[in-house]
């Protein structure tokens, strides 16, 4: 059993590497079979279709974002001091976690935005529960706390700032990417309790 | 002379429909050049390369992208009213012209951030010369002309915006994307403004 886990997890770490360079959708099972010294029907074992490894691999990511982004800032109080954990944190992820190929759910949400199916699906259900995740803490900004629609709009803005750190730090190597997103985060941040006060 | 610039629009109206759904770094000449009835042979009279197909489509939807966005915009006043028609028309832009598989900038700027070559310098180039005709009217808002670094943050946020609002209507259906990226981008404009004054 401790054996098939430590498989289970070559698998999906050589899936990942492949991902990244390729695209989630363009991972095959025969590739990644080989890569990892395994047959195709040994790979079978642990997953019965390229389907359900996209899927595992997505699903894995998204574990390893919580612990990243999220746990750390958890035991701080609600509100702006838990919020700009999160945005650092979340700057760092791509830059830390899948060095290679930048964070496989952008890359994903990207990929599949025009591909109806399951792997859209759970992309669009991971990004919509830490939306909703995020509108909360925005909430928790001010007493009483704010109202939904105006944390959706923060959380909009949030979201988008995370974005465009990503092209201007990674695609356009500005050396000011993490001060200037950092700095329009904590001005959305000031106008967010400005408005409720 | 005429067949030959047809042929070469057929080649890259097919290479682009291919990089749509692959990306562009996975379209290949002996694809396209199938799907366009060409033998090999006929499609290097054309293109050299596949780099150089590549290149010429992203070159391609760069003027496209010029076309879309800024020469509507460009009779305008500079500065508020013309950044605003520029934002909705930006939106637009994924919605119309590439309707199949986004933006191929965007997917591009993606697909090769991690990339270092040729195609990933084509697309900094065209995002940089982008940027700077922003930030020119950025700072135009006012008189006298807001500073550099006050454009250059409100570009940012603008572009920012423009990601967000791509991932939410696209990826994630949400019909209120547009009006939610407008009110965002609208209220940035009275900052920029207000700041000013």
């Amino acid at each position: 059993m401790r054996k098939g886990e430590a498989t289970r997890a070559r698998i999906l770490d050589e899936a990942g590497r492949q991902a990244a360079v390729r695209g989630v959708g363009a991972v095959s099972l025969g590739d990644v079979a080989e890569a990892v010294g395994l047959s195709k029907s040994g790979l079978f074992k642990h997953f019965d279709s390229k389907e359900a490894m996209q899927e595992a691999l997505m699903t894995l990511t998204a574990e390893r974002f919580i612990a990243f982004v999220w746990k750390p800032a958890e035991p701080l109080a609600p509100g702006r001091e838990r919020l700009e954990r999160i945005f650092d944190l979340w700057m760092d992820w791509d830059q830390v976690e899948n060095a290679a190929g930048g964070c496989l759910i952008m890359s994903a949400s990207v990929e599949f935005d025009d591909q109806p199916g399951p792997l859209r699906d759970l992309v669009h259900g991971m990004l919509a529960r830490w939306h909703k995740r995020l509108r909360l803490e925005m909430q928790a900004l001010d007493r009483p706390p704010l109202t939904e629609d105006a944390a959706m709009i923060g959380v909009f803005e949030m979201n988008s700032y995370i974005l465009g750190h990503h092209q201007s730090a990674r695609l356009m190597g500005d050396e000011n990417a993490r001060a200037v997103a950092r700095a329009a985060f904590r001005a959305l941040l000031d106008r967010m309790t400005a408005k409720a006060a």
